[in-house]
C-alpha cells in the first residue's frame, strides 16, 4: 500500500520549495520511503471531500492505508517514528529533537508568517509601510536568539534530525526577505540543510510539478 | 528525582490560567505526576542561566534529572508518552492525537496570538481600529472550521487526550475577546476541558502562585 500525500496542483511560489509538501517529501526522502502525490486545486481544497481529511482546507495530508494525517509537524514526526534516520534512539535526545520541531512551528514560524500578512494580505492598507519594520523587528528578535543558540554548531542539538528539518524549512520562508542573511550562521545552517541529497530530491520533485517544462532552479 | 517546571513569578494575566505553565501542570495532573515549580522573574528569563535551558527566554521549561526540555508542545507530548492516560495505545489513533496538538499550536494559535499584537504591542498605533476586524476575521475563519469539524462530538478525535488538552488551552486564550462565544459548540468544548479535575488542580496551583491571599477564582 503506497503512502499518498497531497500537494498544490499549482503552488503560489511557482515551485521554490516553500509550500509545506516539501517538508513531508524531504522527510520521506531522508528515510528512503517511496510515496505518491495527489495534486489538489485551490477550489478542491475548500470542498467537502478534502475538508473531511484536512479540516482547515490546506495541504499537505498523508494517507497510508486507513491512516489519514494532516499538519506537517505530525506527519514528519510520524515518518520519523516509523523509520530510522530522523530521530535519535536515546529517549532524552529524542525528546530534545521533538522540542526543536515545536520551537520551529510554534516559536519561530508565527512571526515569520506575519510577513505574508503585512506584505500581501494587508498589502494595500495604509499601514503597510509603518508596520513592516515592527514585524521585521519581531522576526529579528527570534532569529537573533536562534543564532545565539546555534553558535558555530552544524545542527541545533547534535546530529541532523526532525528538529533541523523543520527549522530549516521554516527559515527558508524568511530568506526572500533578506533577514536571514543578517545572521551568517543561520544562513549557513539553512545551506547545509539544502545541500542534503534528500532535500535536493524533495525540491526537484515539487519543482517538476510546478515547472513541467523547465530544468530544476 | 523530582520533575521541576518553570513558571512566572508573577504572571501578566494575574493567574487566569493563560500562561503556558498551566498546560504543563494540566498534563502532569492528568497522569498524576507530582512536580515542583521554580518561579522565574521577567528579568531572570532574559539572563544567561535561563537562556541556556530556554533559548527564547520564556517559560515553561521541564527538568527531570539530566533531561531539560522546553516548548509546551514537546513537554506535554513527553509527559503523555511516559505515562498512560493522554495518548491512545493504537499507533494510528496516537498519530491522530498528535496531529491535533500540532493543529492547535501551528494552525489555531498563531492567528489568536495576533490579538496581543493588535491590542497591546501595537495598541498605541493609528492602525489599531482598522486592523482589529481583520485580525478577528482570520480568527473566526479558523474557529469556524474547527467548529464544523467538532460538530456535536465531545472531543476532537475520540477520547480526551493531548490534542484536546492543547486545543482547549489555546482556545482559552481567545475567550476574553468574546469570539469563542460565537461558536457554542467550541465554548462547550472548552468548558468540558475546564471541568476536568486535573485542569481544576492545575488552575488552582497557578492561581495560588499569583494570588497568595485570595481563594480560587
Ligand atoms: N499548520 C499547517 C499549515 C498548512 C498550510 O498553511 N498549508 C498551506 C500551503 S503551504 C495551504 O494549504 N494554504 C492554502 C490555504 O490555507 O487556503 C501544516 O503545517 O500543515
Ligand atoms: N512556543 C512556546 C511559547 C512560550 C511562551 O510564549 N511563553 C510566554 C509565557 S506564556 C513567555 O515566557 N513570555 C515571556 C517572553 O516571551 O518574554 C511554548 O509553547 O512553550
Amino acid at each position: 500500500m503506497a503512502i499518498v500525500i497531497t500537494a498544490f496542483e499549482k503552488s503560489p511560489d511557482g515551485g521554490l520549495g516553500l509550500a509545506r509538501d516539501t517538508r513531508v517529501r524531504w522527510a520521506l526522502e531522508e528515510v528512503n520511503q517511496p510515496y505518491e502525490v495527489r495534486l489538489v486545486s485551490f477550489r478542491a481544497l475548500k470542498q467537502r471531500a478534502h475538508l473531511a481529511i484536512q479540516p482547515f482546507g490546506q495541504i499537505p495530508t498523508y494517507e497510508d492505508g486507513d491512516l489519514v494525517l494532516f499538519e506537517t509537524g505530525a506527519i514528519v514526526l510520524h515518518i520519523a517514528e516509523r523509520h530510522p534516520g530522523l530521530l535519535p534512539v536515546d529517549a532524552g535526545a529524542r525528546a530534545r529533537a521533538i522540542t526543536w520541531m515545536f520551537a520551529a512551528l510554534n516559536t519561530v514560524e508565527p512571526p515569520i508568517l506575519e510577513l505574508v500578512v503585512v506584505k500581501f494580505l494587508e498589502g494595500d492598507r495604509p499601514w503597510k509601510a509603518g508596520r513592516l519594520p515592527l514585524v521585521e523587528a519581531r522576526i529579528r528578535h527570534r532569529l537573533g536568539q536562534l543564532s545565539d543558540w546555534l553558535g558555530d554548531a552544524d545542527w541545533l542539538d547534535g546530529a541532523f534530525g526532525v528538529g533541523d528539518l523543520m527549522m530549516v524549512s521554516v527559515l527558508l520562508r524568511v530568506r526572500p526577505s533578506g533577514l536571514l542573511g543578517e545572521y551568517p550562521n543561520l544562513a549557513a545552517y539553512v545551506a547545509r540543510g539544502e545541500a542534503r541529497p534528500a532535500y535536493k530530491r524533495a525540491f526537484a520533485a515539487q519543482w517538476a510539478v510546478n515547472n513541467p517544462a523547465l530544468p530544476p532552479a
